[in-house]
């Protein structure tokens, strides 16, 4: 069987791939309100017929956008060495939200929350590719209890040191959260 | 001296505190978007050209609710058990990030991050408003090292497992995740 890529038109490929490279660089530099048609037409170049024949609405545009997010997270290879896969994962994770504009991206997915099914999908879809390799690293070193809470600290102290306490998350402070959250997932094992 | 209050007209006064209320509710329900001088005028049943005299910028609006919200965030009395306040804390914010679309806000803020310094300003007066408890009772408990990333933790944790992981900051996640972070706080002592 042949993959669906195959049957598509070269055009109609580079069309999307244009389209979407638009919403998605629109996106992270302005926000989900810039990811409009007449945006996006303009960016990339094409007439606004030719977006709304492919995406009839913008939540498509910025599905597609979200898509391309997720499939573009790079997957380090883990060390085996929790801590510094953790670290490293963090720093990435960091220096996407701030160089990036990542940050940018889940503010307007949080700022909708709630407001379509198709919203919170995306905002879970991305969460979810952004943590994969640390979510993957915890799961092989933790007991399954200890995963979803250190989760949740160790992405969670990273965003609120980025996005609301104004300082950089660097790697003392990135050193230091991943210290704390593996003392407290071993705590058990020592009582 | 009077206070300033004294000396402006009571119809001013209840003009500024109507179109107040319309734009907090606007900006917790709808989020950012929404906060513009001609919803904001038709909620509050005053003309725009009222609004934009008071407000001449969105921004003006904006920061009037963020202010109103800085003003109404609860400061709930500390009992001086540090676990039992930081819990109550944390579940009280779990709630206003659910029930009160708070996370709608901070999402606006997010998403407009370095697009202007005022929104800036505004994020992080926001956050320390919402944490100036939780930040005292973890002052008083704990050495001064241990203050901001154990806030950045907590307040992280909650913030994704409500925003991101979609399952409530309920009282067993947000017990779990206190006792992890003063364990943390704590391993040192015990060296």
């Amino acid at each position: 069987m042949e993959q669906e890529a195959d049957n598509v038109d070269p055009r109609v490929q580079r069309t999307r791939r244009d389209v979407v490279d638009a919403a998605t660089a629109l996106f992270l530099e302005q926000g989900w309100a810039a990811v409009t048609h007449a945006e996006v037409a303009h960016r990339a170049g094409y007439s606004k017929a030719t977006l709304y024949a492919h995406w009839p609405t913008r939540l498509d545009l910025v599905r597609a956008s979200v898509d391309q997010m997720c499939a573009a997270v790079g997957h380090p290879q883990l060390t085996g060495d929790l801590r510094h896969d953790l670290i490293a994962g963090l720093l990435d994770f960091g220096q996407d939200l701030a160089d990036k504009h990542l940050v940018r991206v889940f503010g307007g997915l949080l700022e909708r929350a709630g407001s379509d099914p198709i919203v919170d999908e995306l905002r879970e879809r991305l969460y979810a590719a952004g943590t994969r390799s640390l979510d993957s690293a915890l799961r092989s070193h933790l007991r399954a209890e200890d995963v979803e809470p250190s989760l949740a600290l160790l992405v969670g102290g990273v965003l609120v040191r980025a996005g609301f306490q104004a300082q950089p998350a660097d790697r003392p402070f990135v050193e230091d959260l991943v210290d704390r959250v593996l003392a407290a997932a071993r705590r058990d094992d020592a009582r």
